[in-house]
């Protein structure tokens, strides 16, 4: 470190954009490189809008899930979770507009690293069994590190070695109420890993894969899971976006990503948990 | 052991049955236990009509998809295997029946259990990279039997414990060549243990879950995976195979039962592997 080093502020080039169909402005870094779209989307209209407990962000960046959330379900309590300080800046950001005034007083954001320590994580805010939810929606390729898996089965090509996933389940246990809700979104070649990883604190798993169209392979899969359940895994039926020409979204899944929809009434299966 | 014991035929009652729209005619125990459906169905409209290779029924039973498959692939031969005396009993009776004469000389009949030691198994005729596609339906309730898991994480609820699967994918992997296909059919809440199952001796696998209805949970999933293939896993569009109601298949589905259709000519993803 240079003993004679100074702080500066670098300022940050942001613009600021609505969100679920304009319900909230996001300030969101111009570069584009972590701008919120489809899986922030779903994540937050799985959470229906009656929820009137805490649900913790997990990796929320600029904040499109839980400000989503805070804006759509009025009891709610959002805590905004990540480790890009400036990332967090923009929710801050976010917060601070007259138009996200509604809200702005239910939502808290903590700066911490999902792999610190528990001990860390708690006085950073997140007591430990103090969330009814956790909606998550991790960086894809920080969960594909090249670290070796324990088990040589796992490290198989189609069960997609993934232990940087580990840290998400572990904090999401230790701050979830017994009872409460983990909901993460996955690339599809990462469900088993996910399922594998949830081990014996995750039950009742309910799996929902979601497919660009029709009669395409799943892009990704969105994953709910209860804390201490016991229960096994449903497979859902399918959540498919586009029509079979593969542009615009089918009238559901753009009432979701406009704010007007839930998952659970554009879903035939899909049943929210309160 | 009684040493004055006889040996005794019994005579097991059976009936004779058309089955893949009469294509083969099916000798069935008349207690109905193991009576055959849509499972063996499925799996023999898996394989390509062009198929010309061996096929390996494993869990034969009574011959329903081996000889579906021998029937509908002229060039094909096929392998039924079971440890269940009598119910190949069944499938050699078939055998003789005139009605199945077209194909009978190129299905072959091998009575071993799955788990006996490999060398058990090549001394039966089951010859270690011999065949080019496995077909497998097991019988769910064997696969969960009460067996201590290894691993604790996959004791887990919705990792169904079946330690009952180990023994199917290892004669798969022995007996198939390199690049052949195995593909399974299991009830749903099995498709994780099926896909760890498989390590590293499988990969390129394709699952494709199979719900009653289209709003209904997986019931059971069909996967297909490639010997010593290094790909990853693609999870398909489902199959449904009811309307709404619940009552009558859709008519691909009622194709495929009929031995009028492939799997590929009735699932949009599907592509068979010859």
């Amino acid at each position: 470190m240079l003993p004679d080093s100074t702080e500066q502020d670098v300022l940050l080039r942001t613009t600021v954009d609505g969100f679920a169909g304009g319900r909230i402005e996001m300030v969101q870094p111009a570069d584009g490189r972590h701008r919120s779209g489809l899986e922030a989307a779903l994540l937050a209209a799985s959470i229906a809008p009656e929820f009137d407990g805490t649900v913790v962000d997990l990796g929320a960046g600029s904040g499109a899930v839980g400000l989503t959330i805070a804006a759509r379900c009025p009891e709610a309590n959002a805590i905004l979770v990540d480790r890009d300080g400036s990332a967090l800046r923009c929710a801050l950001a976010a917060l601070a507009r007259p138009h996200n005034a509604d809200f702005a007083d239910r939502v808290q954001i903590v700066e911490i690293d999902v792999n610190c320590p528990e001990t860390d994580r708690i006085a950073a805010g997140l007591e430990r069994c103090s969330a009814d939810a956790v909606v998550a929606n991790p960086p894809f390729r920080d969960l594909r590190t090249n670290c070796a898996s324990p088990n040589a089965d796992r490290s198989a090509a189609h069960v997609l070695d993934a232990p940087g996933l580990e840290p998400w389940i572990r904090c999401s246990a230790s701050v979830l109420k017994g009872g409460g809700q983990l909901i993460i979104i996955v690339a599809a070649d990462l469900f088993v890993s996910v399922v594998n990883c949830l081990g014996r604190r995750f039950g009742r798993v309910d799996a929902m894969p979601v497919h660009p169209r029709a009669d395409a392979p799943a892009g990704r899969v969105l994953v709910r899971a209860i804390k201490n359940s016991r229960a096994g895994m449903t497979l859902f039926p399918p959540l498919v976006l586009h029509d079979r020409t593969g542009s615009a979204y089918l009238p559901g899944v753009e009432a979701m990503l406009r704010g007007r929809a839930d998952l659970a009434e554009v879903h035939a299966a899909w049943v929210s948990r309160c």
